[in-house]
Parts: structure tokens; sequence; C-alpha cells
């Protein structure tokens, strides 16, 4: 059985592998073990929520990539992974969160199995769900390896997009904006706010024509009023308020590929302090828009936006944005740039951010943001197309 | 500021530091850091979608409770946790996914700063979101500390829940039996699987009456046919098929409490050998329900299921449940009892076990399960009240 439905052709998974086997070679890597599960998954086609237990992907420089897991999931890897069968392995079920065993054991024997006692591997040291005690367990265990750490090296592989990827992130970014859209027509004053989200995960899953619609990795953020000065509190049932301005954290996913698009609705009259916010708000994305161009910098981008914020009083100090694409609970980031100003990389056509300038103030927050992608030439183009304002409802 | 909607009372969470407190004496620690989200959440009520990156609590014998996280989320803590507003620390936003920088050289620099450089400090070395890369700067920045793995020490004294806890429990309940009820009348040969999900998800968010609905941890699994042999795929925008057995894997949940609920339906008329594993499924789960008594073991459980499913010549190898209540993603386990053979913990009144005994066959699956409460004398509650089969629309 090979998987029947792989989100990409086998010349793009190629392209991806050649691109990370080269970075191998770069930093003189005999092999690499891959945790992050978006790293999985754009390495492989592997698709399925069970990264709560231990699992990976070895990349070697010779031989296809090797799918390790849990017994059980193995199922899944034959059916969404394009190596051939014998390339998935797996361990045995009692390996599963045992206080008497480690599923790092297991992976240590076939590492050794594969002749790399002594070899120099990468591992994501800092990437997500590689435990402590799972690199205690291998490190110990394979006492001879040379462990690299090799945090993000295939994250970065990823930052230019292919068309392939871009095209879905064009999918993802109709059902973003149907999102918006329906929050515009039923926030109002007295809608309970699950109701409200209960409608977002349902047109987020619906999807639109030709784009059925995948779980984002981040669930919709929806402060209010006051509580908008915290930027990941989620929801409860609660109304809505006239005179609050709530922000809407949220983003379509197509096959894994993401658009994040926020935007703030203010219910009532706002109050001028917000407005002129909104308005340094807007100049300054505007701004960044122009300076995300190739050749330019991550920190070009930050830098433009700081401008005409701080003419207006207000200081930021979080990151303005990140790349985006490919990704699993818990971050639709992919960990590499961050649009700050000590962030020099050069940006490249084909780069995808969410430029993300969010405004978490003392006592008020406003969020107005743009999934963008990096052109040939020229400024950066917005993955969605709706107005780039704080909405009004009075 | 301090939270103005806890979900429990002071009381409550003074059982639970104190639980926690008599566990690090026993060990000999002079502090503890939680970076299990659900493990900070059921100590101090922090909840917020910010576990993407580095934070943590910290937890000392004599004082109350420090959360630490970045900056822009201090602000979340100051809406959700009980401790004071000096109890909250954060660091600088140029710390998040920095090459240069690492939050944990900030934490290991408030650990000293608390007088703790030579002291025994309680880390998850295997719980979620504890990097290599986390534990490696620790370390190498506070090397006189002597570490001690402290994975779970929280989870366990989670097991036995409080009323108040299983009162959540049981709002979450109704959400999956809602849910639930929403799959038997919307499944349908045609229907494509991500409409049917969108509905699912909407059910989960609007709640019940009383009961606004929180996220669930784990995302709907609803594979079909020969998938179901896959446990952990999510979804498509496939249709429904005639002829195929499609298992659900939901929960509701109700202040990040849940009650996984997982039911089957088969479209057409199933093929006997289907019915014969549903038929032994059904003996094994209510010769487990009886086992399921306080002073049982939790192999007595899986030993129970096991019999009546031997009969029928259908081998499992995976364990048959685990501990639920407050969870984030990726898992709405506790990770600490698991149902099966080897695991000998004696059951005590107030345990809540997802009783999970999932088939997962070559070329086929089934799923019937139920969410249950270790009652003071006699055989289990269930938190779900369904009819306990395999569901056939003709």
């Amino acid at each position: 059985m090979t998987a029947n439905d792989l989100p990409f052709s086998l010349s793009e998974y190629q392209r991806r592998l050649d691109l990370t086997r080269h970075e191998m070679t770069e930093r003189g890597l005999d092999a690499l073990f891959v945790t992050d599960p978006s790293n999985q998954a754009w390495l492989t086609g592997y698709d399925g929520w069970s990264f709560y237990v231990h699992q990976g992907v070895i990349i070697l420089p010779d031989a296809d990539p090797i799918w390790w897991g849990r017994n059980q999931d193995a199922n899944g890897a034959l059916r969404t992974v394009w190596m051939a069968e014998d390339r998935i392995w797996s361990y045995a079920d009692n390996y599963v969160q045992s206080t008497e065993r480690h599923p790092m054991q297991d992976l240590s024997a076939r590492l050794a199995g594969l002749g790399l006692e002594q070899a120099r591997i990468g591992v994501e040291m800092d990437n997500y769900y590689f435990s402590a005690k799972a690199f205690e367990t291998l490190s110990s265990t394979l006492s001879q390896v040379f462990w690299v750490d090799a945090t993000a090296l295939v994250n970065w592989q990823r930052a230019v997009k292919s068309a392939p990827e871009i095209a879905f992130m064009r999918k993802s970014a109709q059902i973003s904006e149907k999102i918006i859209d329906g929050l515009l027509e039923r926030v109002e004053p007295g809608a309970p706010k699950n109701e409200v989200v209960a409608e977002i995960f349902r047109d987020a899953i619906r999807g639109v024509e030709g784009a059925w619609g995948d779980y984002p990795a981040i669930v919709p953020l929806l402060p209010s009023g006051p509580d908008a000065a915290a930027p990941h509190l989620t929801w409860d049932g609660r109304p809505f308020e006239t005179g609050h301005a709530t922000f809407f954290e949220v983003s379509g996913c197509y096959r894994r590929y993401h658009t994040p698009f926020c935007r703030t609705i203010f219910l009532g009259t706002p109050p001028d302090f917000l407005l002129r916010a909104e308005a340094a708000l807007i100049e300054g994305l505007e701004a960044g828009l122009e300076a995300a161009r190739p050749g330019n910098r991550a920190c070009d981008i930050a830098n433009a936006l700081a401008e005409p914020l701080e003419r207006a009083g207000i200081e930021r100090s979080a990151r303005c944005g990140y790349p985006i694409g490919l990704s699993y609970p818990p971050d639709w980031g992919e960990r590499t740039i961050s649009l700050r100003p000590e962030d020099e990389t050069v940006l490249e056509p084909g780069m995808t951010f969410h430029f993300m300038p969010g405004l978490w103030m003392f006592d008020w927050g406003l969020e107005i943001t743009e999934s963008i992608l990096i052109r040939d030439e020229g400024a950066a183009e917005t993955f969605c197309n709706r107005p780039r304002k704080m909405f009004v409802k009075p």
C-alpha cells in the first residue's frame, strides 16, 4: 500500500529532500532525526494526530527517509507517506507513556542497526515534541554518537515556497477571508462568544469551493476590551459588548497550509485614541508591505512599521511577524525568521510571512494583519483581500 | 488585577498545591518547574494558547507559585491565575525563537535570584513542551543545581478528581453526547467528511444549556473502511460511502475538562466479521466496567476486556485506556496510568478514565468507548449515556 492522496508530487518531495540533504552535507551530518510534525509532513507527507507520542523521521544521505513511530500509527504512515512500506518502522505499544521503558531506546537500537553508532546525527533540540528525556535517553544509549543541534535545519529549507505550496496557501486564504466575512456579519452586542467561535470553526472546516477545510494549528483568539491586552486568550460564553474592540486572530487551513488573518471589530463608537492607533497601524502596515521586497531584510519591514507607530506614541516590543506555511499545533509559524530589528535575513521571492504587528497595550489591544508573499519584484502581495482597517459596527 | 473568572475556588487550588508540595517533600525537592500546560492550569488557573513558546510555573515549598513566560503573555496570566501580580514574571520578546539567546537563560537567572543555585529542582523531563534544548540551557547555566526528573509528578496528583472537577466533566459529557447525536443524524452516504466535521466543531463549541464549549485537546478523528485501521487519521473532503464503518473519536470540553466518547457508524449492511467483533467488544466493555471498581487494579480492566476478545480471535496489543480530565493539545490523556496488563495501579474512587479499547486491525477498525468514573463502590459509572453499540444506517 502507498499513499493514494499525496498532497504533492514525488518530484516536490524530492526537491525538499535534496535541499535538506544539501544542508546536512554542509553541516557534516551522517543522519538527521526530525521530530517536528510539520517537518515530518513536509518531507514525507505523514499526516495524523499522533504527535502526542514519540515519533519522527530519519533522513539519510543515500536512502529514502524512514518514518518511525508507534505501532498503531504505522497504519497511518502507510496511508500518508510516499516511501515504500519497508521504510515504515514502529515500536511496541508498551513503550507508550511507560515508566519502565522509553521509545527512544527502540530508536537507539535502530540507529545502531543502521551502522550509526559513531556517526554525526542531527536532532531538533528546540523544535516541538523532542523532550529533554528523549534526548537524554538517546544520548545515554548511543554514547559514541556525536549529536549535533539541528534545530530548525529543515524549517529553514521551507522558507521559500514552491508554486504548488503557494497554490495551497491561496486556497487557505480564501477560507481566511470567508471567516472574516462571517465575523463581520455575526459579531454584535449580546452574541455569546462561543456561539460566534462555533461559526468560525464551521466556516473554516467547510472551506470554500474546491478547498475543504483542515484544522488550523492555533484555535481562534478573540479577547475583547481590556482583555485584548492579552494576545493569547481564547473564549468563554460571555457576550460581546458595546464599547469594546475585539480582535479576531484566525486562519484558514488547506491541507495543513495556513494564511493567518486578523481583523478588529469595534461595537459602538470607538474612542479617539483607538482611531489614532488604527491610523498609525495602517500607515505602518502599508510602509511594511512596501519594504517587504526581495533584497531587503526582515528588519526593514519591522523598521518601516515602527516609524509611524512611534510618531503616534505607540511602542511595540514584540516582533511583528514570522514565516508561515505548513504547520501543526501548537504553532502556525515556521520558527526561523522573525520580523524584528535584529533579524537581517534577506528576503527572497517565494517567502511567505504573517505580517503581524499586534498592538497589546496596558488595557486595550488592536490587530490588523496580513499574510504576505514576497514577489519577484516590488512590494509584497497580500494573500487575503479585505479592507485593511478596524471595522466599526455602530 | 486578579483573575475575575477562576474556574475553581481558592481552596481547590490550595488542595492541589498541598498535594504537589507533599510529593515534592517526599522526593526532597526544593523547587519544581512545571511546563506541561495542563499542570500549569491545574495549579494556577493559567489559560491561554501560548504554550508554543517557553513558559512554566515555579512551585516553591513556602511561597505562592510563580508564573513565568513571555512578556506579552503576562497580560494573559494577570487575567487567569489566582496569584497576585508580583508572582507573574516574564521575559523580553527577543528571547522568542532567537538563535542568539534562549528563554531558559532568563529562567536560570531568576532561579538563581531565588537562591536556588545549588538546590534540588524537579523538571518535567518527558512532559510536553520541555525541549531538549531547554534542559541543556538550564543545566549548563545552573551547573550546581541537582536536577531531578519529575515527569508526571503533578499529573499523578490529578488522578483522583475533586467534586467540582467531576461536575465539569459531567458538563463536558453532555457535550460529547450532543456530538454523537448529531453524527447519527448527519452521517450518510455522499456527505463530505469535512462538512460533517464542521458540524461536530459547531456542536462542540456551542455546547449545551449551562455549558459553553471549549476546544478539545484533540481534533475529531474519523477514518472509514480500510482507513479505520489507522487510529489517528483526521479528515478530508471525500464523502462517506455505503459499505464502510467509520469510527468517530470525539470529546466535549468544558473549561479544559474532557470526556472522550467514541462510536462507530456503519452505512449499509455490516459484514458478519464486524458484527462478531462488535459483540465481543461490547462484552469486553461490560466486563471491563465491572472490573473498574475501587481496590481493583488498572490491569484488571485490561484483562477483563481481553478475555471475550480473545475468544473471538481478536488480538489487541495497544493499551485500552488512560486517565482523563483537564488537558491541552496535543493530548487529552493525563499520561500516568495505562490500562494494560503490566499496570498494577490500584483504582480509587474519583479516578476518571477513557476506557478506550479501539480495534485497529489490518484493513478495518471499530471504536466503541466510554469515559468512566470509579465510584465509591461497585462498577464504574459511565459519563455518557448512549447505546453501547455500532450504529447501523441501512
